[in-house]
């Protein structure tokens, strides 16, 4: 089998995924869905790299020309029954196994299948700021949950550039008294990560681009260094754009850190085969992930995948085909695999 | 038409730009012009990428082989008349329109026509301090200005790391009466880009590469971040190089912010293939504008303009060819129009 | 003669080198010093870029085939004697001169021949740290080196990110008596550079990638932006990689400032050809510099020469052929030749 037969057939790993919305949707919405950056109403999806992507990668599989206008892509998609729209996509996308991030708007989407699970840990703090014992209501909060992962969204909330030390009870206790109904405290979020660690599990870490809400600046990997010197459970750096060369210097240097390009392999469109090529220039193979961060539209769950193997076949190109292989299938699958215990 | 035919043939709108030299020079100053970098005498403005490019793609205007050698070069330009030789790389560029910063050593260079102008914030302060209500003078100053946009160089004052919020007028009066004849007290700079913005005028920033009076990690756009939250205007991100990808973040998240890679353009020779493609790796086709940043040198006017449609021409080589025609329109002019109201 | 055959043959000056291994070593010793970052075991020192690149061009030179199994390429290393071994690598290295920074590990590592010598800043400042009067014993070892450069690893140390100003003796002898045997407080380091400036030898400084004791934050070149401005002597930013653009910015904004991509041009493996690319982006010819950075394994002195000879080739494959050779000339050993007087 060719590298590239092998690399359109391989089946993945989605180690950072989201739902996709219920109902199909109104174009606004649609096209409010392409831009990761902004949470007010666009110009046009379709005039964005991921734009162009889902034109000339999606149209086929509804049954259009490569590159079909956006009206005519929206028109065969509206005109596609939801169901069927939804399965296309997601038997297209290649995927084994789901690891599901199901805090974000859990009522608009629905989950994937077959799927392992990622607990938020502010958001489960969140559920636990009312209750008088904090730090043991977290615990069990952490124990009770059947995850394989959990997930810390602290560049959203304080900035990954944050005093990293394991906090005391006390200091925890005193810290959600003073909050409000939302985490940002970085002693909470100190707390929540340092919790996941001693009960041995996963952390992924929101890295690199996002919404509005985000100062970039802050979401910066090479922040965690005291955070990853600190605990030896795996880290699982996300996104990572445009930091990714930065990345992966973690990666080589710490057994315990992986890393993925997910959300900007979408966003970047055909932009991806740059992007991964960078992605493959300093990190071990075996710290390496595939995840799409699809989030609502299924287009996005079928289109990382597409594009990742698309770029990671342009990255292989010149190796020998058993060892294409054998790497394309540890990013592919293998090293979630090895790490989340599937 | 073939999109290489397209892209050689659309006609531009520079929207930075200074004017090119009234005198044609020395040899010394033309090779210091070469380098952007340096305010004091350089090795060879020839060894350079950017010097490279001039006798790659500037030669056969003088009617020599591309690749002429620098004596070659210099020789067949110190033989055209000044006035011819503007003419020549001026008409060559192909701009429709120019929006001219004519801050800049305005005794040393010509403007060039059809040309709107930008109004340089920390200039127009300083020919105000000495007035009784700085404030109120600047407003006036302001209100008078017949120009489509303004521009601030903070990155060269006081960093883009300040503090953006608002200063009221006795602030702002203080400041005055503390400042030398210079402007670099952030709240004079922060004074002056609101002001802009009250009067709906768009910003240009001064974002990266400069010369060695910048530091180069206050010039990062991100720094931004709590102006353009503060602000509704367009902001106009300048060079970006090599935080470009930064720009294009902002440029996606946020509906008023677009940039441009110009400067970098011109000074990374033959590499702005690479520079491009990564500027469009992330932002919406709609917030990119083409600019030269030229000043000096008529070669400048005309080798950003080429290199930019060299690139560009690069970059959607894989798409439709309508679609591509399309987006090189916005981006050669288009956006620029709608951006200053042209 | 061709670009790629000027380029296979040109003789290098490799300007930032150190020894290799005195005994071959097990197989796990070589596995972990394929991984720059990891100071710990390592899973595999092949499925790293590195890795890849030694089955890949260093195999050959032990008659294996391009990309020979990691078990057949140690089999065979192991069975050749090791003085045959380091022969074949440093000779098909084409190596004129060496720079060695003796100052790690002397005692598991030979020099290379023939060299010249880089004295460590704070080893050197460690050796005096017991005198009655630091300041004097250090400038008389400073005084009796035979080198031609100095060193700083500051980046290590305390960062780069620190008060740069000259501090006076008194200053430096309270230092010294506060210090504890290893040089981390900013003041020493300092005082170090300083003196090494006023000497006028040229000092190269540690910046971007290394392994896990460095905070890649405070590596970033751009941090020396004081220092650069307060002395005169020729600075040399080693490896700088992901930050290789910002050292091609200040080469171009410093007459005194060069830089390399060593080090990472091995790490990188086969991807060092967009590294060196992105290396010419912005800094003139005569301001960049070869170097392996090689340690230990014989493998890394001829695979950083080769990957470069490689790299160029690609980067300069559209200019003229004479223009091509006279700047690969200038970087593989005229410009080293020239800063340190050789």
């Amino acid at each position: 089998m060719s590298l590239d037969e092998h690399l359109r057939t391989v089946r993945l790993v989605d180690h950072h995924v989201h739902g996709w919305f219920t109902e199909p949707g109104d174009r606004a919405s649609f096209e409010q869905a392409l831009n990761e950056g902004s949470t007010g109403p666009v110009t046009s999806g379709f005039d964005l790299p991921l734009g162009m992507a889902v034109r000339r990668w999606c149209a086929p599989l509804l049954g259009l020309e490569p590159h079909a206008s956006a009206d005519a892509y929206w028109e065969a998609r509206a005109a596609t029954p939801y169901d069927e729209l939804v399965a296309t996509f997601l038997d297209a996308a290649g995927v084994a196994h789901w690891i599901v991030d199901t805090g974000l708007t859990p009522g608009l989407v629905t989950d994937p299948e077959p799927r392992s699970e990622v607990l938020r840990l502010e958001l489960a703090l969140e559920q636990v700021l009312g209750e008088t014992d904090v730090p043991g209501a977290f615990r069990e909060r952490l124990a009770a949950a059947d995850v394989v992962a959990t997930k810390t969204i602290a560049a959203y909330r304080c900035g990954l550039d944050i005093d990293w030390s394991r906090p005391g009870d006390a200091d925890v206790a005193a810290a959600a008294r003073a909050s409000g109904s939302r985490v940002v405290d970085p002693v909470l979020v100190a707390f929540g990560v340092h919790e996941a660690a001693e009960r041995g599990l996963p952390i992924q870490v929101h890295t690199g681009l996002g919404d509005r809400d985000l100062d970039l600046r802050s979401a910066d990997p090479l922040h965690l260094l005291p955070l990853i010197r600190a605990v030896d459970v795996p880290i699982l750096l996300l996104h990572c754009y445009p930091y990714h060369r930065n990345a992966g210097y973690l990666a080589q240097a710490f057994e315990h850190v992986s890393f993925d390009v997910g959300l900007a392999v979408n966003h970047l469109g055909d932009r991806s085969v740059q992007l991964v090529g960078e992605a493959m220039e300093l990190a071990p193979f075996g710290k390496q992930l595939y995840s799409s961060d699809a989030y609502g539209l299924p287009e996005l769950h079928y289109l990382g995948a597409h594009l990742w193997r698309r770029a990671m076949a342009a990255a292989l190109a010149d190796w020998p085909e058993d060892d294409a292989a054998r790497v394309a299938d540890m990013i592919a699958a293998g090293n979630a695999r090895r790490i989340y215990g599937l």
